[in-house]
């Protein structure tokens, strides 16, 4: 089944809105194994919708259409699918009293443009709108089905949701698709592709590979389209560990995860804490890590030294490694990793101290120099790093690296 | 002009990605004067993108083509497009250029996926990728001008503002279009509708007002449209100037200042300096400030107090104080604020506590609830909010509530 989805609306195009319709709606149709083949955007322009209408109507089963149902006289779509599918409005009891429930909950009166929205084309099949006033129309045209909705996301999601897929899913045979990503770090997309391009040229062609690279991480989604639930969950199984296998040193999790999350679990897991001494990351990791709902049960806090003062004081680096080996250093990270753990006596310690750039880089230390300490209660591990040349993407992908290394720490803490 | 923006990729039609490029060019191209008549989404198949660029040129002056450009097999935008402006892919010796000297600042040898990457159609201007790997390419054929771009955001967008657009002006008579956005701290977009709706009503039709809220700011941008350039930029400055009269205690900078910039460049212009102790926002402050290149010339550091224990051990917050009003409290901020400027001997210093959420409310300090404190050489000033119920925003209108409230201080000792 092909699917395609049309938005209306000028704020779509003149970009005063991100278009978050089409994400949403690509996923839920993709988890139900329908095709998306395309997404247009168009003005709320009645010779606009008619053209879209006829050019879906070519390539796709299923047109999902959004926005332009509001009050005002800007949105055409009702009467411009009027037109479409030679019928005309009426009067809908169901949807009045809709609109007139919400209405007097609010303790307002009905007025005549919101009367209007009680109207629908004869030939359509209502939805219902439980979170606004404007409802779902469903109409069949040839071997098409098309779908008006809202495009307020809280009104059109369970219009989606609760009829729309339940009713796809009674009436045709959907295939059955899945899709698992693995989330590596460490490693570059060209250097990924290269390591398993013999396994990626040998998937089968119902299953698919997709680099989705981020500053410091990239993801590889793996899809599987097949027939049986049970066999496509098993295919998708067995390849996610042949992927995973052969990225051993660069895999740390699934999907949506993030390093801040695995490495709260972990923590809390063992009961242990954590503190952190930020230089170039400058706060950056605590932020990362206070982002996480309960944190305060495994993190202390951070001292972020941005100057050598405040290393030597409070993080006691000792003033003859700064001068023989500089702020930037395995030795200065590694005695900043131990100050921090003393200081504020937790199990594990992060310690980061880089240029971060654009200023600051040297011949010897160009920017993107960034070195890394972890402590754990029986060592401390410190390594330096050459990363790029873009303040905010060193600071992300140094804090990303960091957060990987405290992971493997754990893991190989809790191995052994 | 009419323009059309085709985005390929099969991440945005699944909802793997929200296409946030569209908005991005969106706008960009309105403000330009150029009418966005369509946006298309289509998967990384050769027969999609055949299709969708003849159908563009049947309606479109432009096209902006997106994605694709990657180095691994899966990306397919480059290949189509030879076969589609009937050209073939020549090596392009300053894209390899650009290349190397990536691959080569990070250590790294080019390998042959990557070279491909400097292989560009025949018939193309290519446009420099200053932040990637992937050069644009600028076509022409009949009246219709095609430019495909890498799909990453941070590469796209300088390629538009430095090279396309620039490129079209010469080419093209475009309206003046001028745009000034007034951004506001401390106060709701229905607040700032209400307080200015008199002389937003007395607009004439060439200017309009958008509100832009984000958590803890409102931005405001005026667009004026209009033939004779020096006209149209008086006409803004004017009404700029009555805006900001409306709105005196709220304003704090134009377009993309940051609060962050303003308030290293006041320190700068002082010569003073700056330190952070933070609980709720956990390094969030800190990393605002470092984000800034240049900025350990005025910032120090940062402790993020988690724990009591390290508000009473570092920022020497007393005990009985901590009992007496809780870790929450004017008082506390107070001794937080002054324990971090005695104890890193900076000129001024932020302290931040609160409840994030989403657990730990209490009927007298529900979750939201945070104090700040700003310590000046003269005095600490604490106040103490009430924000909302999301441990995320929470967190930003925190930072950004005391950033402000550390301008204002900057900006009185200035007037003083």
């Amino acid at each position: 089944m092909k699917a395609e989805i049309v938005n209306i609306g000028d704020e779509l195009l003149i970009g005063q809105v991100v278009n978050t319709n089409a994400a949403w709606l690509g996923e839920q149709l993709s988890l139900a194994g329908i095709t998306v083949i395309m997404t247009v955007t168009i003005p709320d322009s009645r010779d606009a919708i008619l053209e879209a209408l006829a050019e879906a109507e070519k390539r796709s089963d299923l047109v999902l259409i959004t926005g332009g149902l509001g009050p005002t006289k800007d949105d055409v779509t009702k009467l411009t699918l009027c037109d479409y599918f030679n019928t005309k409005l009426v009067f809908h009891q169901a949807s009045y009293e809709n609109v007139e429930k919400r209405f007097h909950a609010r303790g307002l009166k009905v007025k005549e443009t919101n009367r209007r929205q009680a109207e629908i084309p004869e030939s359509c099949t209502p939805i219902m709108n439980h979170n606004g006033t404007a409802p779902g129309m469903w109409f069949e045209k040839g071997s098409t089905i098309y779908v008006s909705l809202p495009g307020v996301p809280y009104e059109l999601q369970p219009m989606v949701s609760d009829f729309i897929l339940p009713r796809l899913r009674e009436s045709f045979k959907l295939p059955v698709i899945l899709k698992k990503t693995i989330l590596t770090q460490g490693i570059g997309e060209s250097w990924i592709a290269e390591t398993i391009s013999e396994w990626e040229d040998s998937l089968p062609g119902n299953i698919k590979l997709a680099y989705l690279p981020q500053p410091g991480l990239v993801r590889i989604r793996l899809t599987v389209v097949g027939e049986d639930k049970e066999e496509a969950v098993k295919e998708l199984e067995n390849r996610v560990e042949e992927l995973i296998a052969l990225l051993p040193d660069y895999f740390f999790g699934y999907d949506d995860e993030t390093l801040e999350e695995i490495i709260g679990r972990l923590l809390n897991e063992e009961g242990k804490t954590l503190g952190t001494a930020e230089s170039c990351t400058g706060g950056y990791i605590a932020h990362l890590i206070t982002s996480i709902p309960g944190s305060s049960a495994y993190f202390k806090g951070s001292v972020v030294a941005y100057s050598n003062e405040v290393k030597e004081d409070i993080l006691k680096v000792r003033k003859e490694t700064l001068i023989k080996y500089g702020a930037v250093s395995k030795e200065t990270v590694t005695e900043m990793a131990s100050g921090i753990r003393n200081h504020f006596r937790t199990d594990y310690s992060i310690a980061v101290s880089g240029i971060a750039g654009p200023e600051g880089g040297t011949e010897e230390k160009p920017v993107g120099t960034t070195c890394i300490a972890i402590a754990s209660p029986e060592k401390v591990v410190a390594r330096r790093f050459l990363f790029g040349d873009h303040r905010g993407r060193n600071i992300r992908i140094a804090a990303l690296t960091a957060l990987n290394m405290l992971r493997k720490q754990l893991l190989n803490h809790l191995i052994t």
